[in-house]
């Protein structure tokens, strides 16, 4: 029984329906706080943000939104991280292992349909962990802003809630004007979000190989094993140069405590890599924390997930290549297993599309504005990798730009690779090879 | 008859014994217009931009350095282009068309020495090509200073000479202390210097392949059909980009008459890709103007030659890579010919390892100064594609920065494959071939 036909062609219309959607609804006058209609672009850019789970925002979410606004993004980034999940992950179903382009495409000619008891059981997976996870960290948020910060248990319930669904799909949207600002002094609130990012950041597939084997870790596909042993890479050098760089910044860290300022060290090295949730001002990190956050929000998370950038097995792949070469060995390998020159073609050309969208995006915006490029720089990586970190700049913007930073989040989420190829004309291989000729390179 | 053993080795401890002699030689009181010992950092980094054919400077070439420095530094590039030159193309010849380092490597073990006549037939055209070419240039040069400007014989032989062997070897030396922008107005004097420029970033290979075959295209080898093709594109594109992006600027083109626009568009499309020469205010550039720089800069010019920068041919068997996973080929292909998986690794090890040198060297300087991260970033690709313009920062960095700066200027001179293997312990590949495991990328 068929039930997806050509799902890269399908994945963008459906985001694109959740999006059109998410700008009528947030169109309403009911929408907004003062009962105004909000502008085309304030609800399509909010609604692309929010379907995306990027959390780049024109508006102040808490101040602009009405309630009814607050439910639909919080409605739109469900629908996004979960549509996220199940599209990647049935993707990967149907051609098992190997996501690889080419193979999707050879297979799907063979069987374009999948069983319905498979899809079934992922989706089951997945509603199961999404329910179980936003759970448990809404309760602990909700309780912790209902005793420590004296919220009423209805607003403390919204806000836990909103959190919660907001980390797990590492949307980064916040009913708070300061995002987390206010509960940087806090463990129990920090630390229950950190968890929920680190976990979903993960994506679903090491999810369901953790789930499977847990600690077992012999057991593990390599795409299990380098995800994780890559996230661990990243996040410890995330924490350690954000600490180092921000340690005496006074208008980060320098003020706080020792405990604190290792607690949001720790946070802002989560943080960049897809969420996007702050606990610092991004706007006033020094330069080369920066430059440390571009290269985190670049590479970003697990692949077949809610986080974005080129993700980390793509840029552990790329350096593997990098490493072999420089050894002189024939195979680029990790963990006693050497990759197909397939999907090294995948991950060079995954990060090389991600650096064109980026610079030209970064390009256009730059001309139409009078910003610093460094802070046009971070956002529009911030949009294609689907972050949601922000120096403060993108509420500045002409509407012309704001459409160029939602282009880049939906581009960045859909995945450069599925938008490309949509949108490619030639579908079959030339019938014949050209002989080999090879050019000095370097 | 062996002439070389390990050039691979050979070709940093060269280039290292050239600027120790250099930053000796401008260390001497007789260097300096006032008499005094320049300061070590001083002499190192101005000796490390000559050798390496860089041009970025310290200190204003003409006020500070006596004529006996600036002769020196006359030498040294002239010395660091023909060693260039002569040490990528001896490389080259050991092991035929392909410049492949395992290749390289094999083929040393089997046979580690170049016949003499190989060695001095190419040794001859260098030197033929060089004193050619200069020597025009120089005539021109002179010839216009004297009628034109009113310069004396001397003076005028002097700047000519230099401007000609600086633009030969895509140096970028100037004795003048705001480089070429006196005569921005003057395709007399700006044409030659742009011809030399485009000439020589081609590469030795490009130029012995046109030498032998002329214009009759079909005989090029992939490497000149790619290098040539490549070189119109970028030319084409980065002229389009500052005439379009610069037109009103009032700093740069704005006040200027059509045919100067074109001119001095004409005249920075040439130099971001290796001579950095500059007609025009580049710290007066918009932003968007920079971020194409950014690009032009770190591609370069072609591979065996004074350009620096990742090299033509790099980034477009990248961009063939990326353009057959989109298209869904077998094959990355460009010209009828495929190109082998050794020659792709080696056009990502190249950009991948450049990319990383250029954000830590940029981070590192970000550290320890206070300039705006688009100047680091722009003098660090700068350095270490050899390039040499500057938004004029790099005089205000403490000597830390400029030391940082200079080992860029000598890595990216050097080659990064070149110094990361000389660099590398492990010289056999391993006796047996992983199974092939593939996770999932993007
Ligand atoms: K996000
Ligand atoms: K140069």
């Amino acid at each position: 029984m068929p039930v997806l036909r050509d799902p890269v062609r399908l994945i963008p219309l459906l985001f694109l329906a959740a999006i059109a959607a998410g700008t009528a609804l947030l169109s309403l006058p009911l929408a907004t706080t003062d009962g105004s209609s909000a502008p085309l672009i304030t609800a399509l850019f909010t609604a692309t943000s929010a379907v995306a789970v990027t959390g780049l925002i024109v508006v102040d979410t808490p101040t602009y939104w009405s309630g009814f606004g607050q439910a639909v993004i919080l409605i739109l980034f469900q629908i996004g991280g979960l549509g996220i999940m199940t599209a990647a992950t049935l993707l990967g179903l149907m051609v098992g292992r190997g996501f690889g382009l080419r193979d999707r495409m050879a297979i799907q000619v063979e069987r374009n349909r999948l069983e319905v008891s498979d899809a079934q059981s992922v989706l089951r997976l997945i509603l199961a962990i999404t329910i179980v996870v936003e759970s448990i960290v809404a309760a602990i948020l909700t309780t912790r802003l209902m005793t420590a910060y004296d919220e009423s248990f209805v607003f403390a319930l919204w806000h836990g809630l909103f959190h919660a669904v907001s980390a797990f799909n590492n949307a980064g949207f916040s009913t708070y004007s300061d995002s987390v600002m206010g509960f940087q002094q806090d463990p129990v609130m920090l630390v229950p979000i950190m968890l929920a990012v680190i976990l979903t950041a993960l994506g679903f597939p090491v999810m369901q190989d953790l789930r499977a084997n847990r600690l077992r870790y012999r057991r593990w596909t390599l795409h299990t094993k380098i995800t994780v042993t890559g996230t661990l890479i990243l996040l410890s050098g995330g924490f350690l140069a954000t600490a180092v760089m921000e340690w005496s910044n006074p208008e980060t860290l320098g003020p706080m405590g020792f405990g604190t300022k290792l607690l949001n060290s720790a946070f802002h090295s989560v943080m960049p890599r897809t969420a996007g949730f702050n606990s610092l001002d991004v706007g006033a990190f020094r330069e080369e924390t920066l430059v440390v956050n571009y290269v985190l929000m670049f590479i970003g998370g697990g692949s077949a997930g809610t986080a974005g950038g080129i993700k980390v097995t793509t840029f552990f792949v790329l350096l593997a290549i990098v490493l072999s070469e420089v050894l002189r060995r024939r195979d680029a390998s990790m963990f006693g297993r050497r990759f197909g020159r397939s999907v090294e073609r995948q991950a060079l050309t995954v990060a090389m599309l991600a650096l064109l969208f980026i610079l030209s995006a970064t390009m256009y915006i730059a001309s139409v504005t009078n910003l610093p490029l460094q802070d046009v720089l971070f956002e529009a990586t911030s949009a294609f990798a689907t972050v949601g970190l922000s120096t403060g700049v993108t509420a500045q913007m002409p509407p012309s730009a704001q459409f160029v930073l939602a282009m880049l989040m939906f581009i960045g989420r859909v995945g450069t690779i599925t938008a490309a190829t949509a949108l490619a004309l030639g579908k079959h291989d030339r019938p014949y090879r050209y002989p080999e000729e090879n050019p000095i390179v370097g």
